[in-house]
């Protein structure tokens, strides 16, 4: 079957023919529908030999949508034929945060060398995607495999950032959501969908915060110097009960400290890896700074009824699958709009 | 000054000449723009004198909103001229429930003879009322005193009816809306606004029907003996994650019995008073039910900012004073559309 | 291999022989190290052929613990010779419900058939026992089988049901326990470890009255007519911030509902039947009242760890398999103190 | 009357006669029983003339218990010789903070120039104390107003630090209490009594360590830098559910960045000010940091009573008004075991 590998270590991703797999006793074999593309995964192809974790050639793609083609031994509860998304940080199932359905936060993945499918194990940019277990499937029910597929990741990840803050976004709360890109046009809708919160959304371009006021934001700002004043404006003085950082570089986090609210949360979702200071005295009192990793199995299922009932879209733009490498040189180069999805 | 009395038990209320009072220390006066009229008003006057703990005369009215008109000895944090909501269900402030602002649960109040205005205290039903204290006012902030009134009641209720089952209210979940009237209409409008819930509204008429989904509802059914099979299809056979039953009758809790799902909430405001039985067995598993009194004061503070936003609109129709007996009238015989409001 | 069956409606259970289970994909043999016998076995085994939704001849057994003895195909996590206990309430492992470890409440275990072992499927009264799938093994990590085995049902049960309430839990609060039998006196212990309440513990005799206090209740009393007033007095008026019913029987959920303070919870766990009437006016405000079933896999986790640091410990008495008909007589017959476990 | 007064920058507190305090409406006089010492009276008489918020002369004291000495007009809720403990964190009372209780996260002290007693207001190391409501006070209800004044905060500050873990510390989680001294102790005694979490008590001394252990530590530990390692084999690599910095200098929030687990919780109690980065890939997935400020008045409810129940007791050491300067000396030279509370 055709697939997009990473082969080595400064190279572009390439198509390739590679065997199709066969699924084992558990396993799953899925015909690719979907894939999306996800800026992560150029992060990947950025990684030094010795950064890297993965074992190369890897196929790419984790965020994958297919339909059940194949049944290992032992698999029920899916059937042939069927349309699934694939839930993509794969734990043991076993330990004391994946019997809570959370495998993102797996105690044993490192022991067990367990890894998510497109980052490590081979992933949903190929015709066929080997599925390690059942539980790892959600139907789609209807959802058009396009809009599921960056949901799984694009679409759980700010779900469960958000969700950490629930008990904060009552009536008359506000939160601010900084970027308004891939994660953030959907965390605006999702914040919108789900709680009683006034979005405020902050962006550099006009482009982005007309896209953020289309699907929702109350208010929109230039992410610059000025937002946290504006912020403090908009209100009372109080500040933002809820900072969702989707950059996490230097400025935005600077900004998220200085727009937060007494006792309100900082969650940094995006993958700069700037340091927040946190200590007494350095933010206001019991701010709670968190910087978490995608969802949980019970979130994805959330996510995809929110989308299937019309409160969630996702702005995607579709490719073939020998566009792939080109396609990855488009959102490197920030030409791509929302986000890109492969269509095999 | 004039207000509304309910003066003995059997009679009518009528329209009488009082004493306007004066604040004492930590009082606060004010001169009342907007009272809401509430069925429970009807129900405390068709008491017996065994039944009723309130000593007659009586001036009618739980939901008040005014100016401040004068500050008692020692009052701040409010200034004369300044328009505020009242926060009905007082309490003693100091006890364990009060010390989070649960006044509605207070368990002092029986011991300390404190009652809510209009409820055992001279209501709002009349040209000046008098607060015990600052805390049970808050701000309006520029919010129409009529839509203010029935918030703080037909508004409040359904909010901590709501807030208690949110986490149960996530994407993809299901809440039922028994009784599409005063508090129900609101009810529909709170969950679109604060949850992620699909919302089915359910009533006798198909000009409540009309009105739930005009304010929000995602279906609307007739409250027979139906609705259950009804509500299972809508849910995939699950049923609903929760039932706010705001009529509290045999059919109704029955209804709410059999339409909800494993581990859902079935929360009984109306007052009718039906039991609903629970044991093992007799529901699904872990369904919990419970029925709630009134709400917080930190959530009066969120209903009406939710209004503000625009989030929340009662359905209202104004009176003078005057003519306060014959609307009284009009609502038991059900010719009232959404809440009666008084403007003094 | 030996095993004891309960092969028709209205008979006595025997030890039988029966073939040793092959492993298939996924799944994972057992050789029995400890079995708990449970009350629900007597019940059970009343009901007439109508009732039953189980199949006959049926292997007794919800309450596992071995050493594994065979891994069949696919399956990883687990070491043969490892001494691991089961979790009893199999789910489909997909659901929502499953997606959160809740495998309890799953929504589709009737539709597939799925169903525990000793409820259904062939139980842990043998020499081995067939697990589905891994995911429902918990490492004993050096735990004793004896001890293990009744705390995966008459230990999870309590401590799923405590949880819910651990926000009512605080610093001053008071629980009640209705009966200090099998689950009640694990119960008092989970309380006592887990939480800050001060523990009434009620029951009919001396015995159990003595047991109760021996393992950390603060106060014991008669659970007969006088209960009520005495937890009012205990509790300044107030009443317990949660009562759990382990009996179900419409004395005690009387008991319960008359003991219970403003916003607390009773819960009922017994399966007893007895229906608790709930609706406005009924019970203090907002007691909210459930009936749950036994608990989540991850609770199960929690339940060995707290065993483990010594903080939980059921009272058994051991007996061989041959024994097991002529010990449930003596359950019966009330003969039994504390929990019986068949040590094959 | 009698009275220790902080008089200017640079110089000791000193003992002063200065008139006794008449209640005005709302307002409570009392006579003051105990009065703790604390810590953050030296970092406030260490501050400069710049740095300090508080007008001076300053009478000092944050931990007051005392008998109701006289009610100004309008108070009602405790009577004349009542023994009551202060909350000290006062709020305006109104705001959406305070109409929780959440007084210490009051959003319009600074607006109203509203400070807590010993810190802004004149406090309760003298022989009265005037309170602003009736609505700060406590009955102590038979609890020794020696113990009762350092709960008061040293007991508060970690019982509301704890609390926002609670969700995290179920049967087999870890917390760690760095720093075990007059916080620390009592946290500690906190952890042991409300939850099921195994305690790791880290400090510098065999002297305090003991005392941890004393007052119920299962483990205690150096806080250098082999304690990461010590935790991580204590936690079978996981690291701690929570990690509790009474100190909050550098070293220490480094140990709590080292030891803490995926999805943990660490809370920085210590002023020391030292910054904790936060960000992607700075610490194990989504640990939640923040950096609280003393309780809320429900919270101080719950410690008192957790201390009536025996669960709670803090190590002090009483001395005279006349002592106190003298006192203030020996703290800062590290001579104070346990907490010193001023008996006038």
């Amino acid at each position: 079957m055709k697939a997009v590998q990473y082969q080595q270590v400064g190279t572009k991703p390439v198509v390739v023919e590679v065997p199709k797999p066969e699924p084992g006793p558990g396993q799953v074999l899925l015909r690719v529908t979907a894939a999306g593309m996800c800026h992560s995964d150029l992060e990947v192809m950025s990684w030094s030999a010795d950064q890297s974790p993965f074992e190369l050639p890897l196929v790419l793609g984790h965020e994958g949508v297919g339909t059940v083609a194949e049944l290992g031994p032992g698999v029920r509860g899916v059937t042939e034929g069927e349309s699934v998304a694939v839930y993509g940080p794969w734990g043991c199932g076993v330990c004391r945060n994946c019997a809570q359905g959370k495998e993102n936060y797996c105690t044993r993945n490192e022991e067990l060398d367990i890894r998510p499918p497109g980052l490590g194990r081979p992933g949903a940019m190929a015709e066929y995607l080997l599925v390690d277990d059942v539980r790892h499937l959600v139907p789609l029910d209807g959802l058009d495999p396009v809009q599921a597929a960056p949901l799984t990741d694009a679409g759980l990840t700010p779900y469960h950032a958000i969700k950490r803050s629930v008990p904060k976004l009552v009536g008359g709360s506000t939160a601010v959501v900084i970027g308004a890109g891939g994660l953030g046009h959907l965390a605006v809708q999702i914040l919108r969908a789900t709680t009683a919160a006034r979005v405020i959304a902050l962006d550099l371009t006009d482009e982005k915060l007309e896209l953020a006021r289309k699907v929702g934001a109350h208010e929109v700002a230039r992410s610059d110097e000025s937002a946290p004043a504006r912020i403090r404006e908009l209100t009372g003085g109080l500040g933002a009960d809820v900072v969702l950082d989707f950059v996490g570089i230097a400025p935005t986090v600077k900004l998220a400290a200085q727009s937060v609210a007494i006792a309100g949360d900082i969650t940094i979702v995006g993958i700069g890896g700037a340091p927040l200071p946190v200590g007494f005295g350095l933010l206001p009192y019991e701010v709670s700074v968190a910087s978490p990793y995608w969802g949980s199995r019970s979130e994805l299922i959330e996510v995809l009824d929110l989308a299937r009932s019309g409160a969630l879209r996702a702005h995607v733009e579709t490719f073939g699958l020998d566009e792939t490498p080109e396609v990855y040189e488009r959102l490197r180069a920030g030409e791509i709009t929302g986000r890109a999805v492969i269509v095999p």
